[in-house]
């Protein structure tokens, strides 16, 4: 990962490539690279490379809720056999916040083990609600897996009347950013037990010794390791060769974020 | 629970039921009911009804190994943030031993999220490769899932050999029954840490105190919780009430194992 190369070209460099046709990066966002772009040529980006990796810890961290594992971790170095109640995912409402690639995965895959899933975007569209739904539809789910950018709309997006519109027992989920759920909100819910979570980021992060989160019932906290998963270097060089084979074929792009007709 | 009849009817009950023509139950096995159904009834099991549960906890305890939730509920309580190597399931070769309703539930789950999915069966057949495949694919997989039932052909499948044949820090993981796995073989495979485990089932069950797999590492180990997950109970009515729903509108009957032409 040392190699992953952050930073946009400049355009001094991108003026070297004046022939450029496709600029195809590997991240998933592009906000940097817009401004150097060469006119003539397309931009694509990294859409699944690093999503596969995210989507499969929000499964994840949600199954392992559902499933009590952490309880179960805890029963094992104490050596105790003691099945208790037993939940499932399936017939169970989930709600996910964000409707971009990793949402999407999430939704397939939780659909798979038969879940009633809600995806949710900016805008609604085929198979995704609008957020103006979201008080509407809240109340009604048994999980809510944030999968969002941060942004001003969604910075603090769940706070105290976000929780409190939840469910008794819910379970959130956040692979999003951090300080898109307001931690002083959440401590209270986690205490009395009305909400439980599973989160791989939080705010502050990394959380410093002796925040009250650690030693918060009722969550299950993963250090920021959602993206970034082995083999997500290889997925980054497969898409490219993908893509360069359907250049030479003459057929369509993927991942086209600003399309100059590469393939016209 | 409690109220689930799992003795089957005796001949003087079912023969209360002259004009039976369809016995569903909500079991997956059927084999106690085959002796006393009525010559003319066509007899429906509950395929489905438990399997959800069970495929979700094999889903849940494969991805919390490979994502290392064990490990970050124990740094949780050590208030550590420390993120460590991450894997990932995708593109990981997974076999899944056993091709009934839990084995393609797993692997439905699994294909989404991009993993290379084999199921392997009896008999060979549409998507579902043979037994004696089992030596050249073993090898390959970074993770095998055992959705067996205890027959004498899978009693202590999982020995020295299978293991030895297993790739170096592979997955094991075991949702069907105990006695499948030899647990003396699988001990010293989990010290050495070549092979990682997660299993609902064991080999004595339930586990005694101080038995060596308690303490054993590489290991995740929960107290036989797969199958009856909340729920189950709607899903066998729901069943019910769809059969009905196609018996009443002479449409083809679902999970039927004895055919006697309900609908014909």
């Amino acid at each position: 990962v040392g190699s992953y190369v952050k930073a946009a070209l400049t355009s001094e460099q991108t003026g070297l490539f004046p022939e450029l046709r496709v600029l195809q990066v590997i991240s998933a966002g592009v906000d940097s690279w817009m401004t150097f772009l060469p006119a003539g040529a397309t931009l694509c980006n990294g859409r699944g490379v690093h999503g596969a990796s995210t989507a499969e810890l929000a499964v994840t961290l949600l199954l392992s809720q559902v499933r009590a594992i952490p309880r179960y971790v805890t029963q094992q170095a104490e050596q105790v056999w003691r099945p208790g109640e037993r939940d499932g995912i399936a017939d169970k409402q989930v709600l996910i916040l964000g409707a971009g690639d990793i949402g999407g995965r999430v939704a397939a895959c939780l659909g798979t083990l038969g879940a009633r899933v809600t995806v949710m975007g900016r805008t609604a569209r085929a198979g995704v609600a609008g957020f103006d739904d979201l008080s509407a539809v809240l109340p009604q789910q048994d999980a809510v897996v944030l999968a969002l950018p941060l942004t001003e709309a969604t910075r603090s997006l769940v706070g105290a009347e976000f929780l409190a519109a939840m469910k008794d027992l819910a379970i959130l989920v956040n692979v999003g950013r951090g300080p898109t759920v307001v931690t002083e909100a959440l401590l209270p819910e986690l205490h009395s037990g009305r909400i439980r979570a599973a989160l791989d980021v939080v705010d502050p992060e990394p959380l410093p010794a002796d925040h009250p989160l650690w030693r918060s019932p009722n969550l299950l906290l993963t250090p920021h390791v959602g993206g970034g998963a082995n083999g997500w270097d290889q997925r980054g060089y497969r898409l490219v060769r993908e893509q360069i084979e359907r250049f030479v074929a003459d057929e369509p792009l993927q991942n086209v974020v600003v399309d100059r007709g590469a393939n016209a």
